[in-house]
């Protein structure tokens, strides 16, 4: 039996344009931010005031972790077709897999499946969202998030888990632990929660492409790299 | 002489994360929302509430658009890698060029180079940022994004130039029409202009995967289209 | 300790041009076709004249399938940026995972740890490489392939543990499980083996663009995907 | 009206597969090279011969420049999302745009407008294919692909016309120069040319990244160049 070809996210006619339910000129331009218009495209509902705050927060955080491989491969990409910045910022999301910006994927799927601690060591011989090469024994951002959380009432239940899976293993509770399990206290799924690095990091690829249109830096990389690459072949 | 290698957007060290001379965990994180955040990334420096508003209904405005070509290269490529989610978001975002979303970049190009009515009209003999196959006469996200734009004090030369050159040529002034005249009178450089449609619709996209992994349709547009563009050659 | 910064790939001065070892104008151009430089890559070594017969077979086998999802994701971004048409490709090629050319992948890592046939059936509830929608009880490019792989000397133990599986399980053997197998006999790295899949697709991807460019249906597709798609949410 | 939906490249049944009217099993694999089959692609027939032998070389040409920004971008993307190598490809792929690849396809565009050397001159202030940082006076590739084309008998009006530019400019006449004009000489359609290099760079970066896999560099180069870039920044 032929599947439906349907998406229930957005139709319009001549003068009426509606995305989830919402008129977007009249319910939503000037009413919602853009992290309030990510939450409604991932839940479908509008975000409240604490969640509205809470997680912006989170895909803010997300945005800018400045040069990264990502971010060099958007610059680089930018150097050979600067006619088409937006193939540069899609080559520099194309490396958001399982070792950067997955593990806030792993983080909330495996907290999806429990929250308690025995079980989380047991099951997960590498826990996914702890330790970091620089922030030790905290970091910032995980410190701050929490804050948040408690603030706006989200601080739960995923958060104490995580906090104690990272103190059980004596390791760092990195942001993308941290926002992992806040993607769990606000009822994301987790499918949706690479997602969130995704459209962060897209925002922060197009501020490394406005800087390396004015600020080259993509071919001094490349001749350099080149250079000490290939130097033991050269006769 | 060697070109240096040199970003000036972020750097962090054990206890601190700047991000544009401004402390993430401290001065952003529960500060700034994502469009907030975007403002940073492509001026530098944090927008006041007015230019808060207006620039986060701009770029929210290009976040969803149904289904377009962009969602279904996304969902198509997000059957055949599921895993990879972020390379569909980049696939979709691969088309983002000079048909679609380029017409902002070139609305905010052309104005950047003059408002005198009359040579806009010589100078261009098609003007970017006319005309919608739907909305007609007006497009509801122009009269609206005006609206906010009044209300704010950033209703200027750049969208009266673009009313009247749409009045003169008695087409509709499209979203990304306004969209462009807005970025000038918020005096973004008109090279970042086309990233404010590539982030939203990063942000746009990650929602079509997500209702994509619930309710799938790229499998039977696939089969649909198969069929039927090559019926013509089964003996 | 600085991991090195080190390819083995090639070099070049001002008269001479070196990849992976060979003068490119003098022993490679005009000696070596398009599949034997691909075998070059992959091995390090040119191919005699039976390995690029097999070998240039197995990448042409992968390099058109029709209007497969690829193909639609490449054409609907020409659609949007036909200025820069290897972004299409490459929107084409991201959705190669490990629903459609992953199989080949899979089987050659699975053959590589063992060819044992109960091993094979343990280990693997769904083995990768068999069935297909299409072409039962025989794909024909299995049994041309594995006729090409007699010819040259090359049908062996990879390609026989295949077959045997196949009627284990009551299966076609597919063209991606015979090319899984084949890339054992030849040796290759499982690890290149996806990569076989990504550099013909690519060969064909530019093939559907061209006839994009020439017979457009993206457009057409678009439009009437959008208006089945979302019908039911209009009033 | 509505276009049609229509491909003309291949199509299936339960025990046949046709492409561009070949049966593939029959009268492609084991008979066409996967340039040959490139060939077809481009052009819908089967290359004769000299057509195989020159085409071949053509494509070989552009397989394989060692540490590109291209291949950079590909190894680099690789590092984050190892899983989908398929998106390190598209990633490299992405900046085939202007700057490099794309002076294959100036050329060929403008010797199909014209190959009279005064209108040449006049109507190009910057002709495409000529100078080369490095191979200087000769490009040794071209040298050989013009030796090549001779030796097929397809050296023609359109080498001739590069050849008389670069000598009045005082330049190099460097292989995508030379390739362009070869391309014309097969009567290659121009919008097709830039594929010519997607398609063989997609060769080349599956080789990077096997590269990759197996002696990683991405890393180093990414630490090394976020330390230079931001040093400045730190207090």
């Amino acid at each position: 039996m032929k599947k439906p070809i349907r998406s229930d996210i957005a139709w319009s006619d001549r003068t009426r344009i509606v995305v989830r339910g919402k008129d977007l000129p009249g319910e939503i331009l000037g009413h919602l931010n853009l992290g309030d218009m990510a939450f409604l495209e991932l839940t479908g509902r509008v975000p409240d005031a604490k969640e509205s705050k809470l997680f912006n927060a989170m895909v803010v955080t997300l945005v800018e972790h400045g040069v990264t491989p990502s971010a060099l491969a958007a610059r680089l990409t930018y150097l050979g077709a600067p006619e088409a910045m937006q193939a540069a910022v899609a080559a520099g999301l194309c490396g958001l897999g399982s070792v950067f910006v997955g593990s806030t994927e792993g983080v909330a799927k495996m907290l999806s499946e429990t929250t308690d601690i025995n079980e989380l060591l047991e099951r997960h011989k590498r826990v996914p969202g702890l330790g970091h090469p620089l922030h030790k024994p905290v970091d910032p951002r995980t410190r701050r998030l929490f804050e948040i959380a408690r603030e706006t009432g989200f601080y739960g239940k995923y958060c104490r888990a995580m906090e104690e899976v990272a103190k059980a293993k004596n390791l760092t509770l990195n942001a993308t632990g941290a926002i992992g399990a806040l993607a769990c206290e606000l009822g994301l799924d987790w499918k949706s929660v690479r997602g969130l690095g995704v459209m962060a990091r897209a925002v922060g690829l197009v501020g490394h492409i406005l800087e390396e249109s004015r600020q080259p830096m993509a071919e001094a990389v490349w001749l350099q790299v080149e250079e000490e690459a290939s130097r033991h072949l050269k006769p």
